[in-house]
């Protein structure tokens, strides 16, 4: 069957990332250059935009405009958190109909591949030609089938760069100090923030995931140990960690809110684990200095700091979702790593939707120490290449243990 | 009175900055190049390691560990909260005169220059001829007669940054954002996250600073008003924001804290307050989405990024500190501002003790803006050129508000 010819909708869903604009920006390039797509439509704030057809026309964007863009993290064409349905993906449908689209692009995690499989098979049904492909893009690196996601390599970067910072400043005045990592239901950003470690003793020296369960009593007993040894103790947390009975201690937080005669005090907040956990190793070890930094939005959108591998890969993944389109009737354009280490190396290739939708990749067992408190040698081989450049720090070799 | 033969003690104090070992450096570098200054002795964790005779030996480090230290944050030496009072000065000198030390540099704020010059007076008193000097260090940038203060243009930037990231991730997923910055007592810090904005309607919307007291009424007021006019709002708030009162938020939140019966919920954590105002806002004006960032000691040791003016006047403060050494008996290396804008340029003199220790400097009501929520062009053009690069970014000029 061959490519029809028409217009494209591309468009941006969910969390941003560093790098998501510059995949929009490989997929507006690939469509300038692709003799079947006339008009590019932008939807604006994804498919929340194209039920209300508002969308921006990207078409002749210049390559000026497109490399600021692709260099700014967030989405340019705003995101949603809509989750369309079968009802929600027809009235989708009907609008790329009236405008002629026979190309749609979405940029997300796996509830967007998850909607370009409805559309598709709607579209299908409906008798209208249509090809939906997927574009990878998450933080988070839990989609199946690819070997990682752009947004990935950008973020790790960040969260090592600020534990690798925050461990130089825990050595300057000592205590411990805890660090809540974005990721609710996998650790692969949390593990990131190992990545910068240089020396036998850099932080952070424990690292906790939702795949890995913990006690408090552990937890607690854990922190106490390398305080002991070390004389002090970075933590790296998961917002996802979870009690031993597989409980989130954010839920069993929340559960437990007191909240004042005026209604005035939360701790649902963004740094109510953090300081939960603070407390707690302050209350039963007794060490005087204990800290705790929520990460937050920052991890996902700091301007002027992108990882040089994944903003390649990003771009060139949205190139291909186009390139795929003119051979396949959709799909998701995923990532294989046929290089290791020094020579790294990924070729990207064109999976079924049903293979990234719906469900997400956790962290395998074998990137998981066998305390459950830290990475492998084998998760640092698997991201380090992902993160671009990394800082060296310097220090005085000879300053004694205080 | 000519300058005296002997070793140099040099130390670090307070909370670190992402220049403060460039500083050390600059010390290192000038003094072993002095022909009077024989050995540099680093105190390990400042004033609290003179007193236990405790130092590293830097006499002989080379230029490429030099390098390395220079560009990463933190503290190498390790540092201290201690304030020393008469008794403990009278002990270092002590240590001073068993080491043979005829020269003491401190790097730190205000309590450290107040440091110095206790010891300055002691050893006066003491008969025994040493030269204290103060090299000046803060994110706060709050010490009086300096410019500005190494350090404050390195957290500026990040600051810059993040909220330049956190506002276009607040474009596409619109909402309020309220950004908790560092800086109990004056807003040099929150201020500048104003200093990425390139567009008119780029956040932050609202600036909150200890210097101008806001009640919650007028707070909760603006933010609404921001909203309704742009659809979204970003706020920058100062960790030392005051009611109409003059008392601090974070004061008033530790004191209605309720703990649970199991001692475990904590209100003074470090996210309390970023927490408490989004609750606020959600509460008073029914905006669905609220959230809040704390942004924590990312501020001052993130690793990888440095203002490059910064880093150059840091180093150089250092530096200069030891050559006035051999023109004054006690002193701090001060800059002052020679040229503006594009010509910005800075001359390194010395000043008295006095004119530095003790007390600080809040922003001057010039850089506030008329309403109180905000900073003016005077303020941008003060700080701009202390940050150095700021990345750009790019935009859909055509998207409509949503």
């Amino acid at each position: 069957m061959s490519a029809p010819k028409g217009n494209a909708i591309v468009s941006q869903s969910g969390g941003p990332t560093g790098v998501i604009n510059a995949s929009l920006v490989g997929v507006i390039e690939a469509a300038q250059k692709c003799a079947n797509i006339e008009k590019i439509f932008g939807a604006v704030h994804a498919v929340s935009g194209i039920v209300k057809d508002q969308f921006v026309d990207l078409t002749n964007l210049d390559a000026d405009t497109l490399n600021l863009i692709a260099g700014s993290p967030s989405s340019a064409l705003g995101s949603s958190r809509d989750k369309p349905d079968v009802e929600y993906c027809k009235k989708i449908i009907t609008i790329c109909q009236k405008r002629g689209v026979r190309y749609f692009f979405y940029i997300g995690g796996n509830d967007s591949a998850n909607t370009c499989k409805i559309i598709n098979e709607q579209a299908e049904a409906a008798g209208y030609e249509m090809r939906a492909f997927h574009v990878p893009k998450t933080i988070d690196n839990d989609l199946r089938t690819t070997d990682h996601c752009p947004g990935y390599g950008t973020a790790a970067k960040f969260v090592a760069c600020a534990v690798k910072g925050d461990d130089l400043d825990n050595r300057a005045l000592p205590g411990v100090k805890i660090d809540v990592i974005m990721g609710r239901d996998a650790g692969w950003l949390t593990a990131a923030t190992t990545l910068g470690q240089e020396r036998e003793d850099d932080g952070p020296h424990l690292v906790y995931l939702p795949e890995a369960p913990v006690s408090m009593d552990k937890f607690v007993a854990d922190v106490k140990a390398v305080y002991d040894k070390l004389g002090r103790c970075v933590v790296a947390v998961s917002e996802g960690i979870r009690d031993a009975d597989g409980v989130t201690w954010a839920k069993k937080i929340a559960e437990n809110v007191e909240v004042d005669s005026h209604g005035n005090v939360q701790l649902s907040g963004s740094g109510a684990l953090a300081d939960f956990l603070a407390g707690q190793v302050k209350g039963k070890t007794g060490i005087k200095r204990v800290r705790a930094d929520t990460f937050g939005y920052l991890q996902r959108s700091f301007a002027g700091l992108q990882s040089e591998t994944d903003v390649v890969e990003a771009r060139e993944t949205g190139r291909k979702a186009v390139e795929f389109a003119q051979q396949y009737t959709s799909g998701s354009a995923i990532m294989k790593r046929v290089g290791q280490g020094k020579n790294y190396k990924v070729v990207f290739e064109r999976t079924e939707l049903k293979n990234v939708a719906e469900f997400t990749k956790e962290l395998p067992h074998e990137f998981i120490n066998a305390t459950g408190n830290g990475v492998t040698q084998a998760f640092k081989d698997y991201a380090l290449p992902l993160c671009g450049s990394l800082p060296k720090t310097g220090y005085l070799a000879t300053m004694p243990r205080v």
